[in-house]
């Protein structure tokens, strides 16, 4: 089966926005075994749009069209998706009534007054006999199309309620369309690698990469740490399985240490899940990282069973009012320092009254480096019931990058620590 | 002038890797009046690759490729260009030459022995009648093959070498030609909003967005704010400003209130810069947002001249402990009420020794949530030298949606008062 991606949407021709809705459905349906040849965009212009989605729909089965269904004026999608199919906008009745059920909310009359209801239904017109996709975050719908044997598939351009539409809905129904026709199955596996770059990765199963054929294996590189994508293809889902078992094993063998988990499980999640197992409560001192390690812990789903808090303390009196890091300590050291990274770990650790405190204090850039300390030089600590840990580590990249991979250092000295030390030796 | 982007890479299609080249490209060519109707993807397939130029070319005027232009097999770009335009690839002396050269560097023999040369040969080879574009980084060069009234540009796909190659050569190049056309140049501005949905937005200014053609007005929903784009068409950029400054005084006068900022700039910019200006110093109390308000704050280089810290208290304890949030407070409103979000301002302007302290505390999801304080209830606090104000807002979305809204939420909290307010009232 042959897919085709569209993103509609003139902001994408003028660079303004980067194109990730795009990149997300084309490494979803690489996962399902489904072909991408072509990824076209759009301006918001029907004429263009139509001629577009012609070309894409002789040559491809399924046609995947993202952006262009909001309220406005150059929303333009189901129109031409319509025009194209030779059918016409129809209201569709339960996302009207979604829509006025919303508009019902007190504060949305009061705030928004009654134009803005019609606007909000337009987006519920959607081409007769399509299937709707329903939203589970906005009000605009998605819809699916069928003309002949092909398919135009229709999501919003906002990439959290394109990815949740895709998740529950399109990409269920593309893996169905995909299995009769070729009856062999394609099965992934993601393994996350953390605390290795890429070229060591790579360096590391070389091999394995060159001569396996079936079972692939790709390395894909993350901002902050690395997947090595396993994908089978087979009569069924066991057989998949079983192809995949000896090929994780292997890698498992030469890279296990640096293995964390695998498929969607990011690091944050898997420290969360090792936490509530082992009955442990955690607090974070931040300081370059500004609060980012908070915010992925934060993004788990019931953290706040493990998760006590975070206390960014940019400031050196910051550093010492919150979480009592000696202010000899800073002047001896340093703010960006081993000691002080113990300082603050053990800080945080006692002021929040956590199992565990974790710290991280270095230099993000651009401007704030020294011949000694230089933009990237980061210490992370972790405060236990033993001895206080730090480790330091040199990490490149602009700004955001030593930010992002700075959380993810100090993540990754948590889950070693729970990976390798009994609960008992943690706690306090 | 009419361009089109076409971008040449199965890693593209494979979602992979995001197509930072062309939006780099699409932006460089609206910013020299050069309209882009459409971008298109293909893999390294040759006879994809040559129906996708074609459909380009009788398009456009101008079609510019990245990527294929390496060493390997798989790099197809100049032969699929060079079929085509019905001519044959020849050897550029220069190239070659520059080529054989690079590889008589003792090093390279060395680590590389003497089957690479030939294939770094092959990136020497060129449509004829092409004109080459030196590489000044790598060894594939580029070219521009012009085919009756119209031209092929290719250009390789590692973007310091395709950026360096714009820049002094294919830019300059398009310039030129666009002139003596359209002798038209095109300058945007972009309006940032917060505070107001885009629906809100899109009624308010309808009849400017329905009525006007030059400038146009284009809004752009985030998952956060509102953008607003004007975009001109003048014979010269100070003629172009004439025609927005009108329009964007009008979209002032009836959205002035939502307007915080201009093109790049975010409201964790415009923020710090207002903080700066007035010599005032922040520190957050963040509760559902996780760290997400520090995050942002310091991802602008030099934020650590006003933001003293963020202390994200997830448990009651942390904030009692830390936030000296009163017990008797969290425990007749709940930790998420108008009082705790004042009380935890208060206290973390009191704790970090900040001019300005704010809060947010609310129930991000997708579990926590009650018929009186459902999923998204949040409330944002401002500690100043007066009276601490608290707001309540209802958040729609996802938990990490929840999130984005409550810490814009929050930042545009302190922006109304650094605008409204002189420094000595919001000081202590």
């Amino acid at each position: 089966m042959q897919a085709e991606l569209l993103s509609v949407g003139t902001e994408l021709l003028l660079g303004e926005t980067l194109d990730t809705n795009a990149a997300y459905l084309a490494e979803k349906l690489s996962e399902l075994g489904i072909s991408v040849y072509h990824k076209t965009t759009v301006g918001d212009n029907a004429e263009r749009l139509v001629a577009a989605l012609r070309i894409s729909l002789a040559r491809a089965d399924v046609v995947l069209a993202t952006g262009g269904l909001g309220p406005t004026d150059d929303d333009i999608t189901a129109a031409a998706i319509a025009q194209v199919a030779g059918v016409n906008l129809v209201e569709d009745e339960a996302t009207a009534e979604k829509i006025r059920s919303f508009a019902r909310q007190a504060s949305f009359a009061h705030q928004h007054g009654s134009g803005l209801l019609d606007k909000l239904l337009k987006q519920a017109r959607v081409p007769q006999r399509a299937e709707v996709i329903p939203n589970p975050i906005g009000t605009a719908p998605g819809f699916i199309l069928t003309c002949d044997s092909k398919a135009v598939i229709a999501l919003p351009g906002v990439p959290a309620e394109m990815k949740a539409m895709a998740e529950q809905t399109v990409l269920p129904y593309l893996a169905r369309r995909a299995a009769p026709e070729g009856s062999a199955v394609i099965v992934s596996r993601v393994l996350r690698l953390a605390g290795i770059g890429e070229s060591q990765t790579e360096a590391e199963i070389a091999d394995l990469v060159q001569t396996q054929t079936n079972p692939t294996i790709a390395p894909l590189a993350r901002t902050h740490e690395v997947h090595l994508r396993i994908t089978a293809r087979a009569a069924d889902p066991a057989a998949a399985e079983e192809m995949i078992a000896p090929v994780e094993a292997e890698i498992r063998r030469r890279l296990g240490d640096h293995v964390y988990g695998v498929d969607g499980e990011a690091l944050e999640a898997v420290v969360g899940r090792m936490l509530r197992q082992a009955g442990l409560t955690l607090a974070v001192a931040e300081s370059c990282t500004g609060g980012l390690i908070g915010h992925r812990l934060t993004n788990v789903p019931g953290s706040s069973d493990y998760f006590l808090g975070s206390l960014v303390t940019y400031s050196n009196e910051a550093k010492v009012a919150v979480l009592k890091v000696p202010a000899d300590t800073i002047q001896q050291h340093g703010a960006v320092s081993a000691e002080t990274a113990r300082a603050m770990a053990e800080g945080v650790r006692e002021v929040c009254g956590a199992d565990l405190g974790i710290s991280v204090t270095g230099i993000a850039g651009p401007t704030g480096g020294t011949p000694t300390k230089p933009v990237g030089l980061t210490y992370v600590g972790l405060a236990g019931a033993g001895e206080t840990a730090a480790e330091e580590h040199r990490l490149r990249g602009n700004r955001s990058m030593v930010k992002e991979r700075a959380a993810q250092t100090a993540l990754y000295l948590v889950y070693r620590t729970l990976r390798d030390r009994k609960p008992a030796e943690v706690a306090k």
